[in-house]
């Protein structure tokens, strides 16, 4: 199987996902969610704050940006394209268009400039064929996770089975390319069910060996509710990544846990020769002296 | 295949290794290689610099202790000898007798009290047949490492072919239980070959899946040379950990090496509802209160 290649785009820059590449950090704190203040500043139409967030973003490390305007009470799909078009005139990262509202995702298609990601599409039948049109229209690649109408399933078969549906309808029924699916799977809080992980880290494995797709994850849910979460954190993902995780939608402030996904990367041999690490190391020695 | 637990006990105290088990820290630090006072302190016969390491090692977390009293110009069967007995007087926790010399881990064995690990064989015939009877006669286990007179193999076929010689010369021809075999995979370090770390995981993941048997590895081996060896070490763990290590030998000096140890137990299923964990972040709270 020769190994597939989510490529994202802005204007002027490319990213490429892939499990012979360096760790896609997904920048994920542009986000109004639990942000009471930043929630009233969009509510007020003043988006000044994103500046804050992608310059901290950049900085940290991320590779891709995550942009998500969900404030109840507005017009998401407005604010979205505004904030997509802002972060665009802010940096050349590309972006990963976040909205549950279908309407939401299209604005904010219609605004970028570039090859972006698109999160997220479950495999709800219903979801599937309202997201994927609009990704196939805008060449876009698209995260899906492998949970449906039921449920979120707790067990790695159900998780593979639906992540095949996906594939399946996304390639036969839409056209779209493998290469182009990024899925999901489904990491939960590791305080709520302790063989949380191990079910996760064995649908890992099973996506990469029998699909070979690119796979993403919101890495801080599984330390949530847990003390010392950035210990956790800095272990989960090289954990992860062992087992086939590509990318992760993660908050890049933490040198901790970007560090470990570099450290990671050496071992797993996206790092020729530790370039990339002793690199930074020296970097990171410069501006200390 | 039910899971093989090796268990090693001092005279008060008792240690399981095992897949189902929370890891196992063998802290490698009475060790003389590299520390030129040291040394010169042992050959005078002065052991008290043992004290502080022993202490050392227990207050960060070792399960086990690794004593090695390789001193070029020494009795080192006594000076072996007498180490194991100060550290038995000095803490209750199960020794890894660590030596290249035959009659050194004679006089070792011929010291202790308890199950001992042995510290270690190769699969060159000649080392299996003068260090397997010691371990059978002992009733102790033993650490194997599957490189032979020709190489330290490169390839993992290689190594589990040597894994597979030395389970069935120590069971067959020995009488020694699977569960008492700990094989090295082979930790490389990976400034000298970005490619090395894939395969000892490959390793480690097949011996597994094929043996079941337990593994332990020199972890500080995978940073040497690098830059932030801490954090290399912090990643490198975890990761083994998730293809199959279950023990590490290493300075249990570290905080962030044994706590991405910890945190790795957490998403392994080997620390029930997290509860250790919490109760070392409630411990480290109030001690700085």
């Amino acid at each position: 199987m020769s190994t597939l290649h989510t490529v994202l785009r802005s204007a002027s820059k490319e990213v490429v996902i892939g499990h012979d590449q360096r760790f896609c950090l997904i920048g994920e704190r542009i986000n109004p969610t639990g942000r009471r203040i930043f929630q009233e500043q969009l509510r007020a139409g003043d988006l000044s704050a994103i500046e804050r967030d992608v310059k901290a973003q950049v900085e940290g490390g991320a590779d891709v940006l995550d942009v998500n305007m969900g404030v109840p009470l507005t017009d998401e799909p407005e604010l979205l394209a505004q904030a997509i078009r802002m972060v665009q005139s802010l940096t050349d990262l590309p972006v990963c268009i976040d909205s549950s509202v279908v309407e939401a995702l299209e604005a904010g298609l219609s605004a970028y400039e570039g090859r972006a990601l698109v999160n997220s599409v479950t495999a709800e039948d219903e979801r599937l064929a309202a997201v994927l049109p609009l990704v196939k229209k805008h060449d876009a690649a698209i995260i899906a996770l492998p949970n449906d109408e039921d449920e979120i399933p707790m067990a790695a078969d159900k998780r593979l089975d639906l992540t095949a549906k996906i594939i399946r309808v996304a390639t036969e029924e839409y056209g779209i390319a493998k290469a182009d699916i990024v899925i999901d799977p489904l990491a939960m809080p590791i305080g709520a069910d302790t063989t949380t992980s191990l079910v996760t880290f064995e649908t890992m494995r099973r996506i990469r060996d029998e699909h070979g797709v690119n796979m993403t994850c919101g890495a801080s849910n599984t330390s949530f509710g847990m003390p010392d979460r950035h210990t956790l954190g800095a272990a989960w993902l090289p954990m992860a990544m062992t087992a086939g995780l590509t990318s992760a939608i993660m908050d890049a402030r933490t040198p901790q846990i970007v560090d470990a996904v570099k450290a990671a990367d050496v071992f797993l041999g996206h790092d020729e020769w530790g370039m990339a690490w002793i690199a930074a190391h020296r970097a990171k020695a410069a501006a200390t002296t």
